[in-house]
């Protein structure tokens, strides 16, 4: 395999998907992840377009990368202008960025229907455009826009779309899935003409996710000779999204033995997936190829029994490659062993008996509702108070809630509790726009000052699930909560008749688990991660 | 192309992914949704693993479908064992399933490691197994698995297992990527040797999204010559889940050219999945191929020009062709003709205004959190509302709710309502097993009396899902409630940002719908599909 170059295009392409804003100075966060990571090119988006984007590029200019380049996107000239006189051109032009991505259209319902103007004339919008830049001492690339669509539709004028490029000096040339419907197939057999039109000609593919193909076409386009890929961080992106980097790099690497990163490398690739998703305020996919809290985890007895016995029955790689780690989901049809290696994870010492006890107890309260898989702070609260050895933060004396709807239409909540700490007695009251953040709000009241560090636990995410539904509301309520105090994120589970009842012992754990000593070592396998990642 | 058959393992296979349950009821819904589809095999489980399989089993017995077949999945039998005297199999012998598939082992890799049987005796468990329910008149699929990974190390052996099963009678070898850690371009270079080594043998094809290639495996198999693709509704399944059987349709007949399902059926694709996340309690993702809310989303002010001139210009397929629709804001709801329906369904003449009043109206509140697809008697009374000639049951003054938990560990729930029917004042106060328990015997109390009919009615399925999670506790509430007065399923749908209150919205559509007098006419439409499904 040669070379292959890593192309991002998360900050330019992946912002098109919905409700994603980055601020300049978040951008620039991303470019130094990425940079760290190794990626060769960040497209930074146009300098020019909004003062966020001056701001960046500003910011940029001043950036010293160690590995990465930065790109300027633009588009080709306007309809009959002379490109050296076209605003946009002038401005990649007089930008700092050494590398600029011009996009064209190379499909003909485009030409004809879009930009409305003959298909000569979009070939001298491409040509024109790409000499410009590259007389201006820019290295081009061409994201050829609608490719694929347009090769099928008509390939002649495709391919002399991406001559045109070619003649006009650009370095590479895009071939570009704009709408993402294309799969595999289709992208061979057109690569296998374009190889042979422009035999020489470095190549570049870029895909999207609407046949839920974007990873294998980008490797079909590598294996027939294509040598940048181009993606987004987490595959966000506009519609489905675009292909995702993070999946493409690992597969790139580790099943296709392209040599793109060095390990200590690799192994920051799933720190900087989630910071990416911080930083987007996005939750994290647990499902995402490599880089996802399920992407290891085994569940069943059998499964677990057979990682022990060799990882690789099991798991197509070794999460730690990736900066990943292997987790255990706990549950009723897990063994002992399980639990023993859970327990030593979290730094507890665990010997036969104690898993025994432990399972029972697991076994006993998943059959009342409880369910651990998603509530490792829970378990992990669990096994300590087993250990007998475990101090809680407080002594509950009571709580009431009361929430009304008023005759003026109104609806007011409010909490009060009565607890204990230190001996001393808390009574504290407050309102809430609901009645678990009214108990919240009552609770933090009353211990925050006692234990200012609870400032920095906040509640990411209430999950509330009726188990026995069919039996109404006289159902039991599981509620999960997931914590964070801004480093690791930690889950914590409640269950009872009651929802607001389980709402509370779940706020209670999380709160708790965020509290103890140990808490980040063992929440840490999750974002332990994303504190090395600004350290480099 | 060939016939090619689906088949679906979202109620067995799909179950693995964390946190996922569904009761028996539930999983006959999604059998009957996926019959309504098209689907051509469901697997179901295994016959006897626990009580909950015994009752779907037993229900699905009584079940006329029209399209699918039930499968029993179980294993091979146990080491050194007469396969007549396995219990797993005679369970799976004596189910009433037409079809068995039968998971085998086909690495040696894990013959050794996870099985640690001889190389002979997990060929004689697969043929044995296979030959005893062939035997017992059933038709057997074996699942190979880790066939790829078993491919890689052993070709000779992995072939070997499969021709046990083979001359074991199987109907079908299914070729699974157990770890999901293949590429195409293996799946291409496997099936190959395979078809060579067993013409004519029909094959199926298992993959997982490991390395982000699972609908692209499948896909390569199919050009390979496979003719049944196995998957899960939205690729739920274990660690990355399985391949998405909702893209996978959609790329086999929209993009292959394989004639699979009646226009008609394929139009409820979107429906589907998103009725089976609903069941699930997971959020639909927006950005999932074909169906998410996102997939047909046009943003950039070019990409909506073109669409307008041209909808190929930036739609790889029309989204109406599997249900979906191009407005984000109408994407529950397909447009007027869709209400208009709906309307008439509920027995309510709709002209155009009419319609286009009630669709910004469900825009608003869709926009506010309401989702109508599962709350059809939520969208029916607004309809009611919307015409200007809707009795309420009864007018709110105000409730309250007081839960409590007392120092003794008992927690008490306390609802009061006062409300006004013909005239005359009601005050009510009931206790519950939970907030939403206790208003609902409040309120039941206050006007059971007068409408007894009332008393019919049962809360049968509660539903709570936090919408922008991200914001914790102080994040919008979405209730969902499904009543029956034994012989309709209605649905109803409360929103607020507190839980409370968002219960009592729900709780009053559901009482509401059920004591209007047209309830039991339109309600069908909820079951409809269901209904429709097992007459075909």
């Amino acid at each position: 395999m040669p070379d292959i170059q890593l192309y991002d295009a998360t900050l330019r392409d992946g912002m098109g998907g919905g409700g994603l804003t980055l601020t300049a100075e978040e951008k620039l966060r991303v470019v130094q992840v990425l940079d760290g990571l190794g990626v060769h090119m960040i497209e930074a988006g146009f300098p020019a377009s909004n003062p966020k984007e001056q701001e960046l590029f500003a910011l940029l200019a001043d950036e010293r990368l160690g590995v990465a380049e930065v790109v300027a996107f633009g588009m080709t000239r306007r309809r009959e202008t002379r490109a050296d006189r076209d605003e946009g051109l002038r401005v990649l032009a007089d930008c700092f960025a050494p590398v600029c991505t011009l996009v064209g259209k190379a499909s003909v319902l485009h030409v004809e229907k879009v930009v409305r103007v003959s298909r000569e004339e979009n070939l001298a919008m491409i040509a024109d455009s790409t000499a410009f830049l590259v007389s201006a001492g820019k290295r081009v690339l061409l994201d050829a826009e609608h490719f694929f669509d347009g090769f099928a539709l008509d390939p002649g004028y495709a391919l002399d779309c991406l001559r045109a490029a070619a003649e006009g000096g650009a370095e590479r040339l895009v071939l570009c899935d704009t709408n993402g419907g294309s799969l595999p197939a289709q992208i061979r057999m057109a690569l296998a003409v374009v190889s042979e039109a422009l035999p020489g000609m470095a190549l570049g593919i870029h895909t999207h996710d609407d046949s839920g193909c974007a990873i294998a076409n980008a490797l079909t386009a590598v294996e027939a000779g294509v040598t940048q890929v181009q993606g987004t961080i987490n595959g966000i992106g506009e519609r489905t999204g675009n292909a995702n980097l993070v999946t493409l790099i690992a597969d790139l690497q580790l099943k296709m033995g392209v040599a793109l990163l060095a390990p200590e490398r690799l192994a920051r690739l799933t720190e900087t997936a989630h910071l990416v998703d911080e930083l987007l305020n996005r939750s994290p996919n647990p499902a995402q190829p490599y880089v996802g809290k399920h992407a290891f985890a085994h569940k069943a007895g059998l499964h677990a029994a057979g990682v022990r016995a060799d990882a690789q029955t099991f798991e197509h790689i070794d999460p730690a490659v990736v900066g990943n780690s292997r987790d255990v989901l706990i549950s009723e049809l897990s063994g002992r062993s399980s639990i023993v290696e859970k327990a030593a994870q979290a730094g507890i010492a665990a010997d036969e008996e104690f898993a025994q006890r432990m399972l029972d107890r697991v076994k006993e309260m998943e059959h009342r509702g409880f369910q651990f898989e998603a509530a490792d702070g829970s378990l992990e609260l669990l096994m300590r108070k087993q250990t007998g050895a475990y101090e809680p933060l407080f002594r509950l004396e009571s709580w009431r809630v009361l929430v009304e709807k008023r005759a003026d239409g109104n609806v007011e909540t409010e909490a009060t509790i009565k607890i204990w700490v230190d001996g001393e007695r808390y009574v504290r009251t407050a309102e809430g726009n609901g009645p678990v953040n009214a108990l919240d709000k009552a609770l933090r009241d009353a211990i925050g000052e006692i234990h200012p560090h609870l400032r920095d636990i906040e509640l990411v995410n209430f999950k509330v699930r009726i188990l026995d539904e069919r039996r109404g509301t006289g159902a039991v309520t599981r509620v999960l909560i997931d914590a964070s105090d801004g480093q690791a994120v930690w889950g914590s589970i409640g269950v009872s008749e009651n929802l607001i009842a389980a709402s509370w012992d779940a706020l209670v754990d999380s709160l708790e688990y965020g509290m103890q000593p140990g808490a980040k070592l063992a929440a840490g396998a999750a974002v332990d991660s994303s504190e090395g990642c600004s350290g480099e």
